[in-house]
């Protein structure tokens, strides 16, 4: 280990290689957490001393210890004088549990290397500066664009007060979900549905409409043992139907599954399905429906929503993006054609070619026969910018 | 190198590492002629003794020298005694050069390994016997998935008197080629026109309508420099216009390019553009139009086009995967929506989903922005296999 001793860096030119591996090894602690730290964020933390690492820890659920305690439990003594690599600044609050920027301070660490500041501004770089007080060398920014990937959602939140948006959608090769009739079937792979449950584990919320429900009553549930915690526990998403007319049936699977399926109605309908077996919310109405935005306000600001996975059909998924409420779309693409009677991706009526919606493709990958692509949308990644994101 | 002395071995379990090294060269120096050869074959000859590569050798152009006369050239006196790995059986008949399995014996080579048979069923295996009789060890088969992917096309063809079809189609990421309207402009970058660039390279003909004709004015050429000779020399694909009602204008940009074009039209309209300064050619009717498997036949058997390139409209593309004639699809796929009103990306009016047309996705890369994705039919392959291809 080569430490640098300076006293608040924000660039790159100063870190050695072996701060950047022992920060990517942070950054692969905290993704041990993808599945379980919901609505906390992804965080991982590694103690190094004299060149070995004395201390390993990740967050892994809300409630329990932080990366920072984690990793400080197993360093014990050794803690003392060494360096803390951690993906997020360290809290300098009380919450569930005591400020870690306390933690690293009784326990003697000489130095502090964070990947990004607390995405919250009114508490950025509390945490930091309580180090620098007590005389901790602090340094911020090392793998900061790899952090930031670990919590998009909860960034989001932090940052703006809404969630991460995230459409999935599968389709033939020419843009179909289904013939005209309606008709449809699985039309992508073994591999491409178990990837499908990946999204839906690291999701806070999964959203879905009625029609969808009416049509093919998805369960939308993570059924993949892969994705339990060590006690085997599934943790599922809050599933949230978008029933403006209240026509979700008491037979609807959806609503007979373990974890909360809230069903979102206007209000002049909110008693029509009184005494069904879920939670019932009342949001404005729009145009099209529910009032999108600020459905989306409410699962961040009163359900913690970090990441809002949206599974739904061509109608619902359109209304999303034309409201440019989408932050990336994963499309996962049959090697078939269903023809051009065939229904649409998405209910997008665009006539001219400047309407159209650009976006920047992210990941390419081969899922069994078919294809993975995911897309970020302009628009939300230039204010994601503005925002600093 | 540890050379086999086996009689004619057709199975790889006795090839040696080195055997498989030369060979993968020998495939690496057929590609050089890639854009070259039409409407011969690719075809490239590594000469090897005592561990040494004493000649390489790869066919440039028809009527020049083949791949073993190349590389013979260069080993000299040296392939006395030496193993030459060619990609293809050397042949055994007089054309516009002599027959390479004879000019083989008068060097002397003890050994020749050939990746394939020659894919002609009237002369497969012909120019081995020749080498055989004359006591040189003689085998075949080593890399042969790898060389037949040199030449989809003059196989084919030679195996069924027909070319290989490969349709290209640039498309919306919601599987979109222009607005309702009709108002398109270049969707994809500037990577992928450069892959089309290649494409067009690679073919012996490219298949047009006259509705793309009309609308969009191409040209239809190879124009990279990249793509040219070790003369600056452009080879230009034969340029076919199916144009029953003899609609093509004479202020065409595709007939004012250097190269051929053929307008192709129904008997019963010969004459309506005569004095067009393109060749014409008379062509059977079908119910959609030109009636394409006869052209195709004659493109093969005529013209002896390898690989056709079809760049086309949806409703082209779609007559030719309706009536099964289509090898592979090569799509390029823009980060773009273009909505649910706009344009398909070929008409197959299908109805029902037992009707999909499913196929195999055999290759995915990013270019720039934008993704391209090779598919082969299933029907095609099953009948290539069936075929022996």
């Amino acid at each position: 280990m080569n430490p640098v001793d300076s006293d608040f860096v924000t660039g790159g030119s100063s870190w050695s290689a072996n701060d950047y591996q022992c920060m990517a090894e942070a950054i692969r602690l905290a993704r041990c957490g993808v599945y379980s730290t919901d609505p906390n964020p992804r965080v991982g933390c590694l103690i190094v001393k004299n060149n070995t690492v004395v201390g390993r820890g990740y967050h892994i659920r809300a409630g329990e210890g932080h990366a920072e305690v984690n990793a400080l439990r197993e360093a014990g003594d050794e803690a003392r004088g060494a360096t803390a690599y951690v993906t997020l600044e360290p809290c300098s609050h009380f919450g569930r549990t005591p400020p870690c920027a306390q933690a690293l301070i009784d326990a003697g660490l000489a130095r502090v290397v964070s990947a990004m500041q607390d995405p919250n501004p009114s508490v950025a770089g509390r945490g930091l500066g309580m180090l620098k007080a007590a005389g901790i060398s602090t340094e911020v920014g090392l793998l900061e664009t790899q952090s930031r990937a670990l919590n998009p959602g909860f960034i989001k939140r932090m940052e703006t007060g809404k969630p991460f948006v995230r459409v999935k959608l599968a389709m033939s090769l020419d843009g179909r979900t289904a013939m005209s009739s309606g008709e449809s079937q699985w039309i992508t792979g073994a591999a491409a549905r178990s990837d499908v449950q990946r999204l839906r584990a690291c999701s806070s919320a999964i959203i879905t409409g009625i029609e969808s429900v009416l049509l093919d009553d998805p369960a939308l549930t993570v059924r993949d043992v892969n994705l339990a915690d060590e006690n085997g526990f599934i943790r599922q998403p809050l599933r949230v139907v978008l029933d403006s007319h209240a026509r979700l049936p008491r037979s609807a699977s959806i609503i007979q599954q373990s974890g909360r399926t809230v069903q979102v109605v206007t209000q002049e309908e909110a008693t029509a399905s009184a005494g069904l077996e879920c939670e019932q919310l009342v949001m404005p109405a729009s145009a099209q429906g529910i009032d999108l935005p600020t459905l989306l306000n409410y699962l961040a600001k009163q359900e913690q929503c970090n990441e809002v996975l949206v599974e739904t059909g061509a109608r619902l998924a359109g209304a999303f993006i034309q409201a440019q409420l989408v932050d990336e779309l994963v499309v996962y693409m049959a090697p078939t054609l269903l023809g051009s009677q065939a229904r649409p991706l998405v209910d997008l009526p665009l006539s001219e070619m400047r309407e159209q919606q650009r976006l920047i493709l992210t990941d390419v990958r081969h899922l069994g026969e078919d294809v993975r692509l995911t897309y970020h949308f302009n628009d939300r990644i230039n204010q994601s910018t503005q925002a600093g994101l």
